[in-house]
Formats: structure tokens, C-alpha cells, sequence
């Protein structure tokens, strides 16, 4: 029988203040902090709006071989490592997928895709395909992927090849059970060791933004709000009263 | 005068039944009757939702030469092939273009599409471009495209070579006559002669499906329920059962 | 301090005939006086049904290099050259930005772009990424970019460059004060000169085009409407005649 | 039994008159001529130094459909089409192989090239691969092609298709019977009806090359020696009556 | 301290055996056995004639993450993974690299490879680059690569991860311990349990090409020497008689 | 009249010393001070061998529009600026050509080359093709290309723009002026304000390196002698000495 590893789930605090940041926001504190380039690329949101954190569980597809592996899909489901992955599904999981830019062969279906669901998964990102969207479209799970395709998940060249083990996905390495952190500009993977400090970063420069963000719009001069100058500090301290004042 | 061939059309049967399939029971049908790959790679689906089947009228492109092509698009129209296939265009048809892919020239526009609205075709599958959307985005075809350009048929690189003859399309060689089932995972090419056997396969293993997306909805076992297993075929019974007194 | 230069701006008659005309009259009649390729090839709409022309602020990016690039984007922002063709802007202009086709840096943010909307801009044309997307979506500004990611600017491989010097974008190239147009179906470089003959010649042969396109949607035979033939001259010019009827 | 077309063959003067023009020449005279390219890019001389010119045998491949393709490379040769280009090879002639570009099937082994070479042919252009070259690469043939592989013509996705019709091959159009030009700068197409027309213009402009290049080597002003400027020339009819004198 | 695995060696009449085959031997035969791809696509031949065969010492790349990795080339080598791959060089093995298609980092260097050579490894079949190549030039290895570069191996995109674990190598799946065979065509990968029966199904055909390849180039006929037909045998065996007679 | 800015050219010493660094020394030396990838990727060495150093006059190629390029190659040579970078050659210049990456336009040919060679020009590296191979092998020149093509320079898709401005060649900026290094493992930019420090770092590490090549050839421990330990230096140090004695 197949036994694959599970993966150590970050604290509810780490997701919620990393989808608090957003992908952006996430991105560029890695940046200034080293990490070059966090961002999957490749996959894109086919759920525009949808927003979500989690853990990642990861599944790698490899090249197919044929001897290493038998062509017909109903014939013992339980060694086909897809589904694997998806045992391990706690709710607010996410799945990441290397199969490794197949524009030919759907990692996950409707039925799979529900189970999924079933089991309290949030979204999936794929450097590769889902199939049997017309059945699938009415599920809620945030999508990140290449593309939609007909075909089942081995029909063509790709075969799953191990489960919660180190993936390339889109260019940029996810090790099992960082945080995945993916709206409409894409997905962004967070080191599990760096989240607090990626929180911690991103959540300082934000509270003069609304401000500037109204002058902008009113046809501001960008050096002077963007980034806020000295010169339009007291500015912006009056706008935050007069905001207090109204809310109050 | 250019005279090019016609098709000989699929009983109503085999579209219908075919369309009931969808493309991802085509496709995985097919695969498992031999046919590797069945999924036109490359154009994707314009218009969400729709679900189409019918008989290929093809139209294949060629690198441009210009002393086979005059460059003019409205001298001597009917000299003009993208013209000629749309000539034998029937209720229910639906074009297949081998465009070889290009992103610079609009096989068609909203003239040419509305006369094949017209005339009562249904959709299009083509490896390369339309142009004129704002004007043809009000028509009721099914599309599955590349890309939009503003560029005409022949602007840049390629010109209109042959009608209803063998065309490869998006990775896939398509024959005149071939039934395309064409969804939001993209567009499947089914062999004329093996059509019949794919309806008949295809709708084999699917009484089930409702009742298992329900239990894994629920939270339910995948390898309970999906394949059914043979512990919950008895739940399953029991659940049509019950179904069938709900409608009664 | 870092100085560049301004465009021309050419008149509202110009601007509004080529928006009039749209982009793929524009691009065809181009084609028809000697320009083989006016379309950017790349960018794509991403606001679907938004169709505007105007002038070109162009902004060129370059492969980065350290030694004439400092990486922290808070750092003296006067130096980034992203944030001077903004200062350019005036109602009504368009950024076209050669951006390599970099599909790992987001050439502007919500911020940004709400200063651009706010000084008047209508749209921006990039052969590459836009980021901040989830916080900038409910600006009003027509979008043709290649995609979105999470990545700010200069976070990988480019850097801004130029400003308002002639830029390659997606196969095109374009010089600062050229006329963009561009709708669902991309975006079209006008060269200035050639403004005003692009208009006159795209203006001649549309008046028959409602008919014809009435008549191939009713199952109209192409040859006899599509161009219209002098045949079925008669028939267009009772049809004139009998709109002219209900609308008086 | 398959019969396929064989192609008519041009006279020798215009085959060696396009030789001695080699291919840049021809195809820079059919660009002047309104060819806008000629050359056949992707294939590359694998046997430098190699230069010829002959009629063009086609074969195309198509993407490979199961239903229509048997596997085995033994079973009923005589079906397999890339024989029957073979069987009409006249001396002089040159195979142009449509391979859609595939890098994992190997067109032609030792044993068909032996034959072919055998039969009089001179070369092969092929926009994908050969294979078993360490057995091929004694023969004596010009070989302009994408690369090599192990693997046989059909043993990936492509499958021969049709013989001596008009195939696309490196993004040009070739139709069977147009005269093939290649040498270390790649292959290109002359069409039939206008080879005379190449050979007359490619021959207008040479004969003071040889004086020019001289110069140039010895430090000479492009401006004056290239193209020939009409304040050279005295000095160009004295070298010439010059060099005269020597050979005489 | 860091520990890899090591391989399991075949034979050397595996070895032996396969080498005897040939790439293309091997790879057809292969996909009579149902191994559809055994190609490495990629990487190429850049020592012309060298024909080699042995196990495969695998190393993986991965995308470069910093937090995983440290920059400096000369710190710890000890950490650095491709020196551990060549740590396990016993003679005749073959080191094969997905080095993920990354056409700006250099594998190894001249003094890596040197260490290689001197352990009696006889080849490197690399997804990506070597660096250094004007010292390391006058090594004799074989070398199977996809190009060259100055950068060291971690200088842009990836890093090295993982020695003897299986790897992705142009588009194949390769277990540490299958044999590879390479030459001119490139490099195929023998999965070491086929080994054996790859070398005894490729021996059988071969007897008569020798005879039928002296029969084409003097331009025999096709159908009766390639495949030997049941006509031309008797024919073979008075030339096989005639063959024994001279060399007795 | 057209006139084109000239280079200023670095001193005989730091180009001596770059071109005894070599490409794989300098870009590796570049990296460790901060210049990630000075490695042009994409042109390759065609004169395998050839190793040079040399300030770069620039030339870029833009896009080709019709209203600002006349299409006859001939007509007035003077306006067309693949010449004019060449009027600035000196002896010892290296000619870098952003020519997009293009396949089928050729930048130079024969005449032009031997131009270049005559006036002191000793290579070129061009992100695209040259023409008239068969004519220009003989020439003595170090070629850094993408590739050949028949075609001439303007032939297709793109038009000389500029002469000694910024460009980017293979993905990396080149300033005019910046030093080039190139030899079999391609073509590397040196920042001319950076070459003195690339030159003395790049020079210390070298002295153990033809001892430690020796010892590795032997089979002797890559950790014991690459890089160099503490443990062999004594023996090292008894090498220098034997050597020393050898030669004396």
C-alpha cells in the first residue's frame, strides 16, 4: 500500500496575516529580503476576485514512462499518486502541482476536484491543466493554472510521480507546507521560516496609502504623495482626523 | 471558376450523442480506443459555456507567397478561400481553420462570421486569429480561437490554400467530415468512423457519478465513492431509490 | 534632477477619427498604404469592451544591470523613470511601454496607475505585466498588457530605461506622439503622419455594411452582399430609402 | 497499391544557373522581385561546404492519428509514404521534408539515405531530424536539417503523410518541382516560373565585386568601393585590363 | 556532512551490449517494447564520433531559492551538490544533469570535469550548459549538452539539490542506475531492467544490411533490399558465400 | 548627412587583461561584484577557437515600418546605418548588433565584412544572423551569432535604427564602449568603468590551478585539490619548486 507524507500545517495567524498582505505586498517584502522572485509564473487566476493563504500540499508529475507505469486509469485508482495528495487535504489546504507546463493532460477532474472541496481544500495552483470543467465550473475553489484541457491526467506525456515532496511549479521552488499565498495578480510562494517576517514587513507602510490614493485620484502630484513626502505629512494628518472625526 | 468539395455530413444521432458526452468523455473515450490525443492544443474557448457538436468543414492556411497571392482583400473576392469554405456551410456546421498558429492575421470578421451565422453554422476552431470582435461579439457562435488581432486574413504572413481537405490543427490532423465536441476545456476532433463506438463507450459509466459527487461533496471517502466501490453499492441502491420516490 | 521629454500631441479631430474608425479598419487600411503590420502583438485586452485612441508617452525598459541600477524601490524614486512618463501625462494620453515581454515584473501598481487616471490618462499598452492588480481593478483605465504579477517593476531581469524615445512594443515599433487605437481587438500604432489619410481612407466603404450584414444574417447570399455587388445595388438603395422611411 | 504524383523536372541550365548564383544572391534577387522571403528558416547545413541546386521531391507529415497509422516500422513497408518520395528520384534531385519542425522522429536512416544517394539524389532538406547518422554519415549527401535523433520517423507524434504536394517547410511554401538552392546560408525556394528571371538578375551585379573586395581587404572606403562608386570605376577598368595582363 | 546515495552498476555486458547497439538500435527497439520516447531532446552531440555507453549518475537542479541557498561559489564547497555527484565517478559512468533547459548557468567547469576524467568517467548528458569549455576543450569525454556559457553553475536561476534521486532530462525520466547509450543522435536512456532484452531484440535484424546496403548505393531497388525480400535472398546468400570466400 | 556618435576606447592594458581573463574569468568575476549575468545569451561561437577582447560598437535594429525604411538595398547605401557603425571601426573594435533575436534577415555579408577586417575589426556578436557565408569563411574574423541566413539585412522584419547607443544583446544591456570578451563559451560584457577590478580580481585565485589540474587528472581527491586545501599546500609548494627546476 501507498503511504505518502503529510505535511506540518502553519498557524492560523501566519495564513490570515499573509492573506491580509496579498500576493503584491508578499512579493516584493521577499524581495527585500532576498528571496529574488517568489512568484509562480505561468499559472494564472482563472477565478478572478478569489483571494486565499494555506499551506501548500505538492505533487510532482515526471515525464511518463511506460514501464513504469500502466495506461488505464480505473485500474487500481489506489496507485495513482493524484489522488494521493488529496488524502492529506485539511480544510484550508492548498495544492500545488508541477505538471511541468502540459498543455495536454488535466491533473484533476470534477469528481476529484469535489472531494477535494469535501474535504475543506481552498484552491489549487498548476503549472499545467484541470479537464472536465463544464461539470467542475460550479465548485468553489480558487484556480491558478495554464490552461483547461479535455484530456485525463496521463493521456499524453506526464505521469504523478511523488506527493508533499519538493516541486517546481512555474519556475520557482515550493517545499511542502509553505504558504501559498495567490489572488488575481497570481501565486506567490512564502517560505514557511519567513512568514512572520514577511507580516511583520509588509503591514508597515500601508496607513498613509488611502490618503494618497484620494489625492491621486483628484489629480495629485505623485512626489508629493507617492511615497508620502515630509512636505505633505501634516496634510495627511489632517485628512486622518477629519476621517476619525467622521467615522466617530 | 473555383469549385472546392463539400462533406459528407453525420447522422443527427452521432452529433447528438456525441454533444451529450461533452469533450472530456470524448476525449478519455478515445483514448482508451487507441487515439493518443484527441484535444486540439492551442485555441481555447471565447465564448464560456458553450457546448457544440458537429461536422468539420476545414480550411487550411499556407506560409504566404506572393506569387501564388495578390495582396488586395477586396479584388476578385472569390479568388479568395476563406470565402469558399464557408460556401458549404450547412445547419450545424462548425469551420476548422489550420491558421499554423499565427497571432497577426484575422481569419475572419464580422461580415463573413454573420453569413455563416447565416447560413446556420455554429462555431469555429481555429489555430490562429479572429479580428473585428467589437463588431462580431453580438453574433451567437461558438469560438475557440488563439487570439484577436485587427490584422486581415492575409496582412502578414499566411494566405487561404485549401478547402475541406486534411488540415492539422492545434497538434491534431482533422479530416473533412470529422465531428468536433467543442467545451470550455477546449475542442476535440472525434474520427468520423469512430464515433459511434465513442458514444457507446462514453456513456457506460456514469449512472453513479450524481450520487458519488454528493457523498464527496459531503466530506466522503474518495476511495469509497470514487470509483464506486462495491462497499457502497448498496448505499447507492438505496440512494436511487430514494431519489426516484423524491420525483415521483 | 532627471529631465525628459514631452510629446506632441496631435488634434482631437485626429484622435477621434481613428477611434471612430477602430482598430481593425485602422490596421487593414494601414496595410493597404504600405504598413504591413500596425498591431501589437502580445498585449491583450484585459477590458474586454473598452475601445479609445490617443497619443503615445512611451517608456522602454532594458535587461537590468547592477551597475547602473539600484534595487530598492523606496530609495530616491525621482531616479526611476517608470514615475517620469507618468509626469507627462495629459487627459487623454496612452502609455505604451516596452517591457521585453518580461512576464515577472509588474511595471506599475494601484498607485501609480490612480495618478495616472487622476492626471487624465485613458489607458496604457504593455508588452508585459501590470501587478497590484486585486487593489487596482476598480480604476477606469483601458488595459492591453501581456498579464499580472505579484512582482514590482524591477524585481527580476528589467529596469526603466527611456522616456518618450522611440520603443518596440510587441513587434511594433512606435514612436513618442504616434496614435494608439485599440479595442477587443488589440492595440494598432498610427504613425502621426499618416493620421489623417488613415481616417479619410477608412471612412469610404461603410455605408453598406449594415445592409449587407442584415441581409447575410437573414442567410444572404455572400457573393451578392458581401462586397456588395452591383446587383444587389437596388435592393441597398431601396433599403436606404425605407430606413431613411422609419426614422423620419 | 499506392501511387503517388512525380514532379517535372526543370532543364539543367536552369538548375546549374541557380547554383553558380548560390543562395544568397537568389534570394535577395526574389526578394527585389516581391518574394519577401525565400529562405527556409529552422534547417541548418549539417555538411558545411556543401552547395547545390535541384528540383524539390515533398513529403509532408501530418500529426500522427492512430486510426489511421499502424505502429510498426517493419510491418508492410510499402505503405509507409516516405519510401514512395524515395522511389522517384531522378539524379539531381533534393527531398524537402514538412516534419513539422519535430525533434524526436528521425526522418530517414542509412539505409533509405543509401538508396536515395544511390538513386542520383544530392540532398535533403528537413524541417526536423535524421537518425542513425554514425552508420549515415559516410554518404555522400547535403544535408540541411533542425537536428538529429535516435528515434524513427514515426515513433513519436508525426507520421508521413502525403508525397509530392505542396508542403510548408521552415515557414516557406514549396510547391513539388520548385527549384532548391542551399549552400552554408540555409536553403531557399525558387519558384519554377521564376528561376530564368533569378539567374538573369543575379547575374547583373558582380563583376566588380571581385575589384571591390580587394580594396576593402586593403583598407579601402566602403563609400567609394561598395556598391562601386562612379569615381572608382576608371580605377576598377584599369585593375580589370590590369589583371587582364597577368592571365594572359 | 552531506551523504548521497550511490548507484547500482550493471554488467559490463550490459554495458557492453548497448554500446554495441547504438542509439538508434536501442531507441527503436525500445519502442517496439512499448516505450514510446527513450530520446533525450535537448542536449547534443558536441563531440562528434564519441560513442559511449554506461550507468547514469544523476543530478537534479532546481529553481534557485536564496533562503536555500548561498551565493558565494568558493564558501563551503563541501555544501555544493555537483561536486558530490562526481564524488561517486567509478569507471565508465556517465553523469546526467537536469539542469532544467537553463541556457545561463555553467554545470561544471574544467576542473570539475578533470576530476571526472580522472575517477574514469566517460561522459556528461547535461539539460543546460557547461562553462569553460576553451581549458576543459582538450578532455576526452563525451558531452551530450544543450550549449555553452562563462557563468559558474549557480549564477542565475538554479542551484544544484539532489545527487541519485531520479531526475527529469530533456523531456525523459531517468532512474540513477539506467544505462545510457549515446553517440551522434544523441543520448537514449536503457531503463536497466529492459537492458537485456533491448541488446537481444536488437542483434536479430542486422545479418543481412551490409549486403543491402552495397546493393542501394549502387542503386538497387527498395523493395527488394530494405527490408531483404524473399526474391532477393538467394541473391544474399551466394553474396554471403562470395563475402566468407575472400576473407578465407 | 548622416552622422553617428564614435566610441571612446579603452586603454591597450585592460583590453590585454580581459582578453588573458578569458569570458568564463570575467563573467564569473562580474558576478561575485554584483553583476548578475554579463553573459549574452543566444549568439554562439561559429569560429570555435577564437578568443578576443575589444570595445563594442553598437548597432541597433528596430522593427521595420514602412514610412520610415525604403525597401532597395542599393538606393542611396548612405542612409543606411549597418554602414555607418562600421566608418567608426578601428583596429581592435568588436561590432555587437541587437538584432532582436531575428532568423531570417542576414545584418551583414561579404562586402561589408571584409570592410570591417580591412579597417582592424577583429569580431561581431549579433542576437541574430549573418549572410554570404559561402563567400565570407575565408575572412579572419571571431563570429558570435545566432545564426546564417541567405537573406539580406532589411529583407523581412526589422531595419538598422541606431549606431553607438544603448542595446541589448542575448538579454543583457551593452553600453558603447563596454569591453567584450568572447570566446567558446560566448560573448561577456564588461562595464568599461568596472574592467580594472574585473582584471585584478579575476587574476588572484589562478596559481594552484595547473597543480591542481594535474592532481585531478591523476585521480587525485577533488576536496584535497579544488579548491586548493591547506593540506596540499606543502605539496603544491614542492611542485612550484620542481617546476621551477625543470625549467631552469
Amino acid at each position: 500500500m501507498i503511504e505518502t507524507k503529510d505535511i506540518t500545517r502553519p498557524t492560523a495567524a501566519l495564513v490570515e496575516g499573509l492573506k491580509h498582505a496579498g500576493a503584491a505586498a508578499a512579493s516584493s517584502t521577499l524581495s527585500r529580503m532576498g528571496i529574488r522572485n517568489a512568484h509562480i509564473v505561468g499559472p494564472i487566476a482563472r477565478t478572478p476576485g478569489k483571494a486565499i493563504a494555506g499551506p501548500a500540499l505538492t505533487l510532482q508529475f515526471m515525464p511518463k514512462r511506460e514501464d513504469l507505469y500502466g495506461a488505464d486509469e480505473y485500474a487500481d485508482p489506489e496507485k495513482q499518486l493524484h489522488r494521493h495528495v488529496l488524502y492529506h487535504t485539511q480544510p484550508g489546504d492548498i495544492v500545488v502541482v508541477d505538471a511541468r507546463g502540459d498543455m495536454s493532460s488535466g491533473v484533476f477532474g470534477e469528481m476529484m476536484l469535489t472531494y477535494f472541496q469535501g474535504k475543506g481544500g481552498i484552491g489549487l495552483v498548476i503549472d499545467g491543466c484541470l479537464r472536465d470543467f463544464p461539470n467542475a465550473r460550479t465548485l468553489d475553489l480558487g484556480l491558478w493554472i495554464n490552461g483547461l484541457t479535455p484530456n485525463f491526467h496521463t493521456q499524453t506525456n506526464i505521469m504523478p510521480f511523488a506527493v508533499n515532496e519538493p516541486v517546481a511549479c512555474g519556475g520557482v521552488l515550493v517545499m511542502p507546507g509553505d504558504i501559498i499565498v495567490a489572488d488575481d495578480d497570481g501565486a506567490v510562494v512564502v517560505p514557511l521560516a519567513l512568514a512572520a517576517e514577511v507580516i511583520a514587513q509588509s503591514s508597515q507602510h500601508h496607513e498613509w496609502e488611502a490618503f494618497s490614493k484620494e489625492r491621486l485620484m483628484q489629480g495629485g502630484d505623485l512626489k508629493r504623495y507617492y511615497p508620502l513626502s515630509d512636505a505633505a505629512r501634516p496634510e495627511y494628518e489632517a485628512w486622518v482626523k477629519a476621517q476619525a472625526a467622521k467615522t466617530s
